[in-house]
């Protein structure tokens, strides 16, 4: 295969150059504010694009499942922070990980569970390093930075061995809801704030803080100032999507990833194109629908990137059809069955995850290599 | 590994009791109607299952992508229906296929795309046995049973070879918007007169219609008669979810699939219990919700199969966190950090296709296989 047309559809494309200019603008952004980038990798789950992320960078990474750690690990990535939650039945797994010197970072944000991960690393004569949850307004996982269980698990933490106190991290995960560059700034500033705040109560009580971790896509790229974090987590940088272009962090021409995807119908009577990419290839995130109606499961671009009528996108899908369709009259005759189109993503993460390896191009057309993906748990 | 309480989470577990009920009560259904079933396999995408599945039947299966051809190729199935529209780009891996005598049947509801299959079959020196769609009301593909489309593509296909007619096909996929189960027999109804009035249009030409094929989970089990219909192509049936529950197509006990997941964080202060099955592990597939608010990305049970409270279900997802809420309080001695739930799912086909496998069990606990699911394309 050479060219995107010699391509089986549906099959996802990642434009090199664009990936290339994401991954310079968020390192120069970051290295301007002081701050290292550990990028997440739950997003593209590729070797290759990991590599060209850490450049320049002190080389650690962030990961969303313990399979994406042990191939990572599998690729020479050594500094791995784990950034869901940890239970007490995956506690093996990283100790496996910890026994093949891999510096396997792990999240508590509950005193019980501390002291499992403590007993389990004396008990399999390892130790874990730890870091505590903070929730900074998400309201997903994490302590509140002023209440008294962080420094409970802090305690348990930095006691009798088996684990071992690495510092605070949080996720703004509700920047994903703002509706303003100015709100979002807001949202960085409170997940600063609050991380910051906890690191600090845990200086006071003479305990070690090596690593403040904060983060999200919209947080880096707009936080005002980065004082007192040590390393910031965004991953959907490197692909961006329609959402965040809504949001305001990119621009639709940052979006690095696409769906390629065949024509294979016409209903002239019911003013649709049908395409071989449906729920299963696009993913039914249609979260960025909140910033146009006009996004869908998608918006449909031609083979070359090029817009052919304003506001095509993709209506409805069933397991393997997507429906196109537009306000306009639908221009038939320039996607005929056969032709191929490409679908910009409204969420990169969870399309990108529909997919076993990326298609990579150059000057849109041009297909230089194949990268495989990690899935799965 | 020997029971659920030992595998790596999330995961996808398959009863294969249900299953089994599940594929008997289906085969029994359609013999009494003197139908032949050809199982789609788009939803367990498994040769294991596909095996149970053609059980007293002729053996032909039905799927969703040329990869699953492939698939079941390998796998020994000889007879294999492409039930998504065809286009030109695909004919030289269909015709690889038939190349390895796989008596595999293409879709067309385009006359210009009818003329291209048969002109490459006559320059590949095949014969590509095609059925036409017809759209008995689901408006995706397909032509109208009585408009002149359907016997202009009969012609070019019963023509100077390359190509030969098999037949007709339909689908019902309507019958998903249906309110009860009075409408989905109305729909079944429409579904059956359509394909079999193509077939006699068809008939009146003195062309050949050996095959007359129907069929959706909902149409297969609620169709009043089936008369002049040779085949029905259900595939949910054989796990069945809750959307399956909401139409009155299925019963919840019969729903042979769920994902076992574990609790990993307790947030009393928002009234919530975090999951490690997010919307990877689940799918963002809601489309149950309209039946009730209290399904979410699915309802929420114990590792047993057993209620934890009413209406517990997963309310919210990131990309590897699922949120657990009830309107009651939540059990949250009931269901300690470390400790397993299962989700039953909305919508099976596309969960399902969030795996790489099935952890077979029986008696809900004991795993008793393995079976590996295709997937991509």
């Amino acid at each position: 295969v050479s060219s995107i047309q010699d391509l089986r559809t549906p099959a996802l494309v990642l434009d090199r150059g664009v990936l290339a200019r994401n991954l310079e603008s968020m390192a120069r952004r970051l290295q301007g504010l002081g701050v290292a980038l550990r990028p997440h990798m739950k997003t593209a789950k590729c070797a290759e694009i990991a590599a060209l992320a850490v450049r320049g960078q002190p080389g650690g990474i962030t990961v969303s499942t313990l399979k994406e750690a042990a191939y990572f690990a599998g690729g020479g990535f050594r500094d791995i922070t784990y950034a869901v939650g940890i239970s007490p039945d995956k506690l093996d797994e990283v100790a496996s990980l910890r026994r093949q010197d891999v510096e396997l970072r792990i999240l508590v944000d509950d005193a019980g569970v501390a002291r499992e991960v403590a007993a389990r690393g004396r008990r399999l004569g390892t130790t874990f390093p730890t870091l505590i949850e903070v929730d900074t307004g998400a309201h997903r996982g994490g302590v509140d930075p002023e209440g008294p269980e962080l420094l409970e698990i802090a305690r348990v933490l930095g006691g009798k061995g088996g684990a071992r106190l690495d510092g605070v991290l949080t996720h703004a995960g509700h920047a994903y809801a703002c509706r303003s560059v100015e709100e979002i700034r807001s949202v960085a500033t409170e997940e600063r704030a609050g991380v910051v705040r906890a690191a600090e109560r845990l200086g006071c009580l003479g305990l070690d803080c090596p690593t403040v971790s904060a983060g999200s896509t919209p947080t880096a790229v707009h936080a005002p100032a980065l004082d007192g974090v040590t390393e910031m987590r965004p991953g959907n940088y490197m692909f961006f999507d329609l959402f965040q272009e809504g949001l305001g962090t990119c621009r639709r021409e940052d979006i690095a990833i696409s769906v390629l995807a065949t024509v294979i119908g016409h209903c002239p009577r019911h003013r649709r194109i049908l395409i071989d990419a449906g729920a299963l290839a696009l993913s039914l995130d249609t979260s960025a629908c909140r910033f146009s109606e006009d996004i869908g499961y998608g918006v449909v671009v031609d083979a070359s990137g090029a817009e052919v009528v304003p506001g095509l996108h993709v209506a409805r899908v069933h397991q393997e059809h997507g429906f196109v369709e537009a306000r306009e009259p639908l221009p038939f005759h320039r996607l005929p069955i056969g032709s191929r189109v490409r679908i910009l993503p409204g969420h990169a993460c969870i399309t990108a995850a529909m997919f076993d390896r990326y298609h990579v191009t150059e000057d849109g057309e041009r297909v230089v290599d194949t990268w495989s993906r990690v899935s799965g748990w």
